[in-house]
C-alpha cells in the first residue's frame, strides 16, 4: 500500500466518528486546549484523549505541549487531501453524465435531421 | 444521534479502505457486475462480498440481482454528503483566514497612516 493510501485510510477512519469530526469542526474556529475541546462532551478524559490521539496519527490535527498544556490545531493540508479524493470521483461521475448527455444530443439531432 | 451523523459515521468508514475505494472509483466510470468489480484484487470472493456489504449498507452503492448476477451502481448523493461536510469545514477554516487577513490589513493601514 502506497503511502497515500495509507494517510486516506487513515484520515477516513479518523472522520468516521461524531466526536473527532466534532473536534475537527471546533478547531477550523481557531485553535484550542485540549480541556477547551473535550468540555462539550460527557466523556472520561482518557477516552477522549484517544479521540486525540486517532486525530493526531491520521495527520488532521497537531498539538504541542506546554507545562501541563496541550494545545492542538487543525492541519488544513490532510482534510484537503481526503477532500481531493472524493472530488476526484465526482469528477470521474460528472465526466460519464456529459459523455451521456452528448451522446443522447447527438443522436436526438440525427434523428431530427 | 441523528441520522445525519450516523450516515457519516458508515460513509467515512467505508471510505477507509483501499479495495472499497477502488471500487467506488470504477464504479464512477458506470455500474458493473460483482464479479467484474472482484476481478483487479486477489482476494476470495466472499471477503470481496464483505466490502461490498459495507458499502451498500453505507448507502455509497447499491446493487440489484438479475439471475446470478448482483449489478452495482453508486449513489452519488451520499457521497456528496461526504464532500459536503469537508467543504463546510474549509469554509470555517478560510472564513477564519479571511479575518485574519482583515485585521492584519486593517492594523497596517493603520500603522502607516
Amino acid at each position: 500500500m502506497d503511502n497515500n493510501q495509507s494517510t486516506l485510510d487513515s484520515v477516513f477512519h479518523a472522520l468516521a466518528d461524531p466526536t473527532r469530526r466534532a473536534v475537527i469542526q471546533q478547531l477550523g474556529r481557531g485553535s484550542a486546549t485540549v480541556s477547551e475541546l473535550a468540555e462539550p462532551f460527557d466523556m472520561a478524559l482518557p477516552s477522549f484523549m484517544k479521540h486525540i490521539g486517532v486525530l493526531e496519527s491520521s495527520g488532521l490535527i497537531g498539538s504541542k505541549k506546554v507545562g501541563r498544556v496541550r494545545t492542538c490545531k487543525i492541519k488544513q493540508k490532510t482534510l484537503a487531501d481526503a477532500e481531493t479524493w472524493i472530488n476526484e470521483q465526482r469528477a470521474l461521475w460528472e465526466g460519464r453524465i456529459d459523455r451521456l448527455a452528448e451522446y443522447v444530443e447527438n443522436n436526438l439531432s440525427k434523428e431530427s435531421s
